[in-house]
């Protein structure tokens, strides 16, 4: 009860208002731009849109620190209105980069106009380019929780550590729409289902933002990425080509934007890749068309890393560099991640001046990144009091990322009640991920690729270390087991041998820590080494627990059979063992619930919104059924096992037929039917029977996380409306069509009909 | 010599010309069928466009009997236009065919009209469900003889096989452009190459329907299938979703349609399928405003197998299965393989009845099926005279089929030279494909799934008859090895005995017997049991040679790099094992490619016409590159040793810059640098370099299969035009522009530039 007090608590803290009415500041702002445009040269207008990596900086032979002289280039010279990425060596202290800002802002000041240098960071899953931040679950893990309060606060006391970190802008959160669970950031996105993703991109960007206060000193600027089309790439590598017709973007993708820019995200990152042919750096249909001019998208978009470089060298679009540049920004580009040297700006000047880029454009451009100066009050608060920030990385924070984490973590098996475990039983501890923090928080994590988690959070537990603060270092058996990648029989045998003395196994299975391209893959598989430990401990005939650390689903099919239970971590961060570990001795019920298929094999990678001819719908096992596909996931979407029971009954729709202006509400009662108190997510589908485009067998329209004591009842209500019953249609719109709809919960449904 | 004096003579004979003047002819029968029409009561009308199967009108319990009342209700009753498939018990012999020709025309002609049934068959690789008909290799392996005068050959022999079965019309050829090789389909396409599957259609439509001289007793009409984006589902499940859009649709698949209709194919299938959420059948856009309109398509769209049906019960557009019927319909399809009952016929019927269906759309739908059956002379030539048809499954039709197994079969590894074999080597054949006709043929072999054709084929060569042919029986060690699913460790530890004795290990690995969804896979990897004998043998450090019988690539990347030569046979049918054998011993000198990229893992399925941002490209080893995907299939598309060396040189291009009215000639000399006689297939790829559209890093534009003497020069002389430099861009527009091209021939290349 008193965590529960304390939460609200810290709720209304950070949600103090500093704003002004919306409108007025907006005139003000909108003021005090176009008053600054008047003032601006060609050259300062091109500079603002010019972003540089800090890196570039740097001393010769001194990492970390600046030469002033490259600084000024940047900025008095060149007027950059922007600055990425971390400092030499990696996640600088608070008061280094305190220290960092106070630098650049000294040179921003010096110029003409004084305009504040707007610095950007990959803050993924907390500050997480600061030493001593607190880190959360990655994102996949946020969409497990299903619950949008715990991860609006993950994202506010991100957005709090980021501005100690003096930073104001992240790029976060990930709208990626993932079609390839193989794809390498699969784990940055919010899982397989739109819904899901929107309401999770809402919750993270009113987080950041201090809901629609982002001048406050301790919200950031969110940037939504990647748009569009990023994550759904054919052969699942990073930077590849996807093919997604637009009625589909507009289905899925797109409702997420849609949904996070309603909310208010201020800025907005390209992705890499191509869609159809076209890389979407070079968009004007889907940049400037759809974003700027249908969504109404008010903010900046940015490129992502070297992108319009690589419009010439790699997507080959541009026979020039210069026609690249020209290409980025007629297509509605507003500033770009250069990042490494001038030639954005110098090329763009050239452009401007032969008239090949209009100045409207420009303006149009410089006064979106202005106007977010503005609102992120830059222009008073540029580098961060530290005295303001008392609670960075303090015991309130680690304990939401603890709670998050505890959410997170989802039971997928559990055969014959094998969890929880008690502490009496010997265990051993096994496996590659089972002792280091890499596996625990992946990529993006103190580095790019985040390989020196151990080093960073030395001080955090592993999943060994969870243990053996829980039980005693003495009453756990531990030995690696197999490495992530060499087969190594040896080890294997060093497990088998301690297995021996243990009642039960916990296996700890996963990945190695990667993001991007260092993290493709071709074959979806868990690694050799690894399933060869999972069969030769399955010999034993012990219980074996699976704990998986992964960024996306590897295959376990080879012996998923033989484990009693499986549980899946994503990547949970730095608290993610001690929440685990409380779960597997049932001091916390487990409430995650899966946010994809995880599929059984590698060519059959379907989705739980499939289509009626991808599987055998449920009252059909006629002769045309038995003619489709077989759909069987390793686990559904959706699946999270508890310790307790919970029952579903009641389910009723308020009106068996509604006409096309009448909402749909729908209620149904859940009890708590064992004897543990536990949350559970009520999932709400919905099936439209029959439509002019096909119609996906289900899909997530609702969820409501609930609370339950043993023996507890409650009944949970939702309201759907007409939006909900729309599809997109050929010519792009969205309908919905007369006919038969059936609502499912849990194991019950109802039908109604639109007249 | 003599053979390809035969070879000719054959030609000849079946190119003479019976036709009048073509437009004369197409003049008189649209008179007739117009004359024909106007005399139609609206249910003869509704009768003709419906296609019932063969074994509704048999007598209960007597299975491959006809009752002739059925037989009455369908022809005289509902007035039937069309009926499929074949007689049980399956593959009758030409006397029996005939025998039930006689029976279904002598009821038509007792109709008020006397308009001749329509037979159509799956005749697949040959007259494939006929006793005794010649047995071709199937569809992929014609594509890998890149010889299209051989594999307009195959389909002329095909015509005359299935003519003499007095069918005058086959389901052939599949122009299926496969985006996903798990599909359980993809055997029956021509690869993933568009100009070369475009190039092979026309030679079968060319081959079926004798150079426009369909009415011919020994031309069928051809059936272009599966009307279109059928082999491209995302899952690569059979009847699953494809997303492609139209950009890509036109790219490609319909590059391959268009080629086909202006060949002259008859009749088209449409996909079981949906693209981007519409399926085929229900969709006016593919049916009607491309293919009939656009495309000019003046011949007869057929539904596969139950498919209005299905647009009710599985697809679920239709909410009846009346309105699935209108759908279709006015969709554009002319006829319904319904083919189980008359619910199309009574449905329609009730539709126009009620102005639903306007008569004008069954008046185009019943013209174009009785122009069909005009041209085909049907009228005349209803059931075939055994006597005109001295040749059927002779051996100067075999020696052809032969000749294209022969040519079809890919040598894509041999270090050191393994091959040829000696026959004085002791070998030791063995694996679960060795000794059975039905790995050879695989599905659409006088049955669907082509389980039966040991007993069918029973005087044909399996591979270990072939060898025991050629050695004498004592001469070859033979054990099965292996199962193709079961796991059996005795089967393998016989094999690895056996080895023991030999000196070379011919082991044969692939697939079972499988046609569409039966054949769905979920994991490209060979089965586990094979993979189980393979590394087993690999421990005996023998020289083991790899023989593939396998309808689509199943990944052999665990133990590729133990075997010392790699052969894939496709399912090269009844000959192939003959052919096989002579290739192993060098009787023959192999002259296959490969018509796809063979992937390593299984999700890593690029194709060989990747994008520049899948691969690293050549000369392009910079920083930026480093950073791209590797790219590395098992074997790439166009692989293809042989026993001689063939060299290249001297690749010019006549013109350096050409304005946009040139075309380009380009020049290359090929070399027999070797020792043996051997055909060599030249193949030019065009890159360009820059587009709008990201360019595909290469592509096919044109090949040529020439023969050298050992020593022996030739030089190969192409023409691309224009549309060859063309893309399709996003306004569905075929364009080329300015910039540079680059031809590759080999490992020459050469620049040109578009003024």
């Amino acid at each position: 009860m008193k965590k529960k007090i304390l939460f609200i608590c810290a709720l209304s803290f950070y949600s103090v208002s500093w704003s002004q009415s919306s409108n007025a500041k907006s005139a003000e702002i909108n003021a005090k731009v176009s008053e600054l445009i008047s003032k601006m040269t060609l050259e300062e207008k091109v500079g603002q849109m010019t972003q540089i990596t800090v890196t570039i900086f740097e001393k010769q032979g001194a990492k970390g620190v600046f030469d002033i002289e490259k600084l000024k280039n940047g900025i008095q010279t060149h007027h950059i209105g922007s600055i990425l990425n971390v400092p030499n060596p990696g996640a600088p202290t608070l008061q280094k980069w305190q220290e960092t800002m106070n630098v650049i802002s000294g040179e921003a000041i010096k110029t003409r106009l004084k305009i504040p240098v707007l610095y950007g960071i990959d803050a993924i899953h907390g500050a997480s380019y600061t030493t001593g931040a607190t880190l959360f679950p990655q994102q996949i893990g946020l969409a497990a929780t299903f619950n949008t309060e715990l991860v609006k606060r993950s994202a506010q006391i991100s957005a709090y550590e980021t501005r100690a970190s003096s930073i104001p802008w992240v790029f976060s959160p990930d709208l990626d729409f993932p079609r390839n669970p193989a794809w390498s950031r699969m784990w940055e996105s919010f899982g397989e289902d739109a819904y899901l993703s929107s309401q999770m991109a809402v919750a993270l960007v009113d987080g950041f933002e201090g809901d629609n206060n982002v001048g406050s000193k301790y919200s950031v600027a969110s940037c939504m990425k990647h748009y569009i089309g990023y994550g759904s790439t054919t052969t699942g590598k990073d930077r590849t080509p996807s093919i997604i017709p637009e009625r589909l973007l507009r289905q899925y993708d797109l409702t997420i934007y849609q949904a996070a820019i309603k909310a208010g995200a201020k800025s907005v990152m390209v992705s890499s890749g191509e869609i159809n042919g076209t890389p979407v750096h070079a968009s004007k249909h889907l940049l400037t068309d759809i974003l700027k001019n249908e969504l109404g998208f008010s903010g900046v978009i940015v490129t992502d890393w070297k992108d319009i470089i690589y419009l010439h060298t790699r997507h080959k679009v541009a026979e020039t560099q210069r026609e690249a540049v020209r290409m980025a920004v007629m297509a509605g580009i507003d500033m770009s991640m250069v990042p490494e040297d001038y030639s954005f700006y110098t090329l763009l000047l050239d452009l401007v001046q032969k008239g090949e880029v209009p100045m409207s454009r420009i303006d149009d451009a410089v006064s979106r990144i202005l106007k977010m100066k503005f609102e992120l009050n830059l222009f008073q608060n540029t580098v961060a009091n530290l005295k303001d920030y008392p609670k960075f990385g303090s015991a309130e924070h680690i304990e939401e990322a603890y709670k998050t984490a505890a959410e997170s973590i989802t039971l997928l098996k559990n055969d014959k009640s094998v969890l929880p475990l008690d502490k009496n039983e010997k265990i051993l501890v096994t496996g590659a991920t089972a002792n280091s923090m890499k596996y625990l928080n992946g990529g993006w994590s103190y580095t790019w690729q985040g390989e020196n988690s151990d080093t960073y959070a030395a001080d955090k537990f592993t999943i060994l270390e969870a243990f053996q603060n829980k039980l005693g270092e003495e009453n756990v058996l531990y030995t690696k087991g197999a490495d992530l990648e060499i087969e190594d029989d040896g080890e294997i045998q060093k497990a088998v041998d301690l297995a021996k003395n243990a009642s039960k196994i916990v296996l700890c299975l996963g990945e190695k820590n990667y993001t991007e391209t260092p993290g493709d893959i071709s074959d979806l598989y868990m690694s050799k080494s690894q399933i060869k430990l999972a069969l030769a401990l399955a010999k034993l005939n012990k219980p074996i627990v699976l704990v998986l650390n992964e960024g996306r689903p590897r295959l376990i099919s080879d012996f998923a059979d033989h484990m009693s239970a499986v549980l899946q971590c994503y990547l949970p961060g730095n608290e993610g063992a001690r929440a685990l570990v409380d779960i597997l001795y049932g001091d916390v019920n487990p409430s995650g619930r899966l946010p994809y298929n995880y599929p059984k094999y590698p060519n059959s990678l379907e989705k739980y919104n499939r289509k009626y001819t991808e599987s055998i719908s449920e009252g059909e096992q006629n002769d045309d059924a038995k003619y489709e596909k077989s759909y069987s996931p390793q686990f559904e979407f959706g699946t999270g096992l508890s310790y307790t029971t919970f029952k579903y009954s009641n389910l009723k729709i308020d009106k068996a037929e509604i006409s096309s202006s009448d909402d749909v509400n729908v209620s149904v009662t859940v009890t708590n039917s064992g004897s543990k108190a536990g949350k559970e997510t009520v999932l709400l589908y919905l099936s439209d029977n029959f439509a002019t485009i096909t119609p996906e067998f289900k899909s997530l329209k609702r969820f409501q996380k609930i609370n339950l004591a043993p023996n507890e009842s409650k009944t949970v209500t939702f309201t759907l409306n007409q939006k909900d019953l729309q599809f997109v249609n050929n010519d792009l719109k969205w309908v919905a069509e007369k006919g038969t709809f059936t609502i499912r919960v849990a194991d019950l449904n109802q039908d109604f009909l639109l007249k």
